[in-house]
């Protein structure tokens, strides 16, 4: 088989753990493998980097940052590399230039273009193991780029895509992907097989272990991921397209997103123009607006909710006083009811299985628990609860929907 | 004019240091000139690269280690690029691979071959100063390579060499060269110009301030050098081509190495095998051997003198002991006569001017210090001391030639 396998940051924290992950490098080819592993910067040096830069960067190009922060993966790509021969093998490494990983010139957070995959080929031809530095790429004009936070992770499925691997597997601190975060649900499950659209759904449970544009990136090119742990031989979470046998779940997981607010923006007029000017004037402002509900429509006025992060929740309350006033009445047009939490039930089975909304909203109705706001997807139900009552709302859930049972063969 | 501006680690040792450099940068550029940076890692942060590497180098291959120490430059290229800019200025970064620095394979000691030249005047026709990491390049493989300790001085005369810049200026912590060690000779004067024939037989006083193989190839493609203070505005020490005018002056400088072992091979056949059959033994040891004087035959054996590091002291005797003794009469065939200095009294003027030699020993006799070891070339006399008279030495030579008068225009 060709494998791909992606460390993270904390997996390559220390000579120690360099040790551990050359000689699971090395147990993998010597199963009979071609192996290449993509590598994250050690934990804290990718901060170290950005805190010196820090004391120049005027945030206009990041072109130089790039050049900084990428030095990060590069030292680790050749201590794994060293490492492995040392633990008795033979291995080379790669830099975003050397297996032309051309991007776009969006510096800070490129996006993939294309792979050259024979030099690791011939990298495999010579029985070595293939070292490649996550995070980093190349524009057209040579230009070192990153891809942004997590970036390793979508170089580790992008380096699988373009050798055609049989999968990619990605090793974090944690051993997989469960049914609800098990510090707030002890019996909370890890799930073995979820689909591609089902983790892109939960991204809150997973993005702490897999970064969403790898998720992507696996999906688009058929790239079966494994997420698993560096210190344990215990099968992962495999995230694949969806199978048939997978179809008998309905619900396979509960996320929460907390620091949240919510806002509300009173007696809007309710004209095609007004929702395009208060949310171009957030978006100018560069605050990501999450959840957006509008209410029914009176008297031609509308209210306007939507969910903003609780860091930008002071910045979101000046920018509409400022520039939105004029839209609606004089005095408290916006309404603010921080702090709140957004909860996601996520299931591919809910596409032919009826009645889970209603199921989700009596399970919390049960538990006394009021809603706020609710938007749903295919696959996705989610709603804006108080943050006070969030745990209880993932437990309740958890046992409504039997996510602690097993789950039939 | 087009001026090439190397900083070594000491000036860009800090943020203070880097928005120092960047200010002096841009000075230049603003003075009307094209300009290119060269620049070292921060002090300290290539030692702490190769003490990550060694816990794993094997010593067989440095590919890797040459990946890993290379991220020094790497981060000084980008942060005085931010600096440059956030000075008012504009710059954009270099590495190795993108000036195509094209090197042979010898990794850790590469020499480099060719420079592409087209990447950095298109630089300096958008107005913006470029930056080039120091001390790497890369293969015809496309690996990274690096130039060995001291590289960026190389690479900056090498640049200014491929770009037919005016002259390369070498910032560093002193403020140019000496006639003599100022710490040894108080009164020793900054010389104003130097043959580049000379500063490479001065290697003692200018290896601290410049690499020896950056002044062959300011010698081989005519690049003027220029070794000056990052902190000062005064002139330093320029590294030319000899002119006329610099023949009037006999001697330039007086330079010593200390730290060095004075060893004898008594009663060695005087045939062509035996000489070889030694100093190949040292050689396969990895011992660099400096002076070597051969006595007079007698009765068809000789004497065999020569000098080591007196780090290597020890190991050297261990090694002549193993594979000599055949060579030598049983005993005392070795003896050694530790610790000597060799003293060094450097100038073309001396190719013109004849007892130069003659004066020196007269000098040293005067001063009641014994010679044990004489060494000539043409315009060099070294003399081999005890270490403990090799201050005196140097002051009685500086005194003696009249270094501490002012040069004649």
């Amino acid at each position: 088989m060709l494998i791909v396998q992606k460390y993270g940051g904390t997996s390559v924290g220390s000579i120690e753990k360099l040790r551990l992950v050359a000689k699971r490098a090395l147990a993998t080819q010597r199963a009979g493998n071609d192996v290449a592993v993509v590598v994250s910067a050690m934990s804290g040096e990718t901060n170290r980097l950005l805190a010196l830069s820090s004391e120049f960067r005027d945030g206009v190009d990041d072109r130089e940052v790039d050049v900084i922060v990428s030095t990060g993966e590069q030292v680790t790509a050749g201590l794994l590399s060293l490492a492995i021969r040392k633990t008795g093998g033979d291995a080379k490494s790669f830099l975003g230039h050397q297996v032309k990983i051309l991007t776009d010139s969006a510096h800070a957070k490129a996006r993939i273009q294309s792979i050259d995959a024979a030099p690791l080929k011939g990298c495999f031809e010579e029985g070595k193991i293939a070292v490649i530095a996550g995070f980093q790429g190349q524009d057209s004009t040579g230009s070192i780029t990153t891809l942004g936070r997590g970036g390793s992770d979508t170089t580790g499925v992008a380096i699988a895509a373009a050798l055609g691997a049989d999968h990619c597997e990605i090793y974090t601190d944690v051993d997989g992907i469960y049914t609800a975060d098990p510090r707030i649900v002890p019996n909370a499950r890890k799930i073995a097989r979820i689909s591609y659209e089902e983790m892109l759904d939960l991204a809150s449970l997973g993005a702490r272990v897999l970064q969403l544009r790898a998720v992507e990136f696996g999906m688009n090119y058929n790239v079966p991921i494994h997420v698993r742990s560096t210190f344990s031989d215990t099968e992962g979470t495999w995230v694949t397209h969806i199978k048939e046998d997978m179809e008998q779940v309905v619900v396979s997981g509960i996320a929460a997103v907390r620091d949240e607010a919510k806002i509300t923006v009173r007696r809007v007029p309710d004209s095609p123009g007004s929702a395009y000017r208060l949310f171009q004037s957030l978006s100018d402002a560069g605050i990501v607006v999450d959840m957006i509900i509008q209410s029914q429509s009176k008297d031609g006025l509308t209210d306007m909710s939507f969910t903003v992060s609780k860091l930008d929740h002071k910045r979101c309350i000046e920018v509409l006083t400022e520039s939105c006033s004029d839209l609606t009445a004089a005095g408290k047009a916006v309404v603010s009811d921080t702090p709140v939490a957004k909860l996601s039930v996520v299931g591919v089975g809910m596409r032919s299985h009826s009645g889970v909304a209603g199921k989700m909203f009596g399970i919390l109705a049960e538990a006394g628990i009021n809603l706020q706001l609710i938007s749903t997807s295919e696959i996705k139900i989610s709603v804006v609860v108080r943050e006070d009552v969030v745990d209880d709302a993932i437990r309740a859930l958890h046992e409504g929907f039997g996510l602690h049972l097993p789950v039939e063969a």
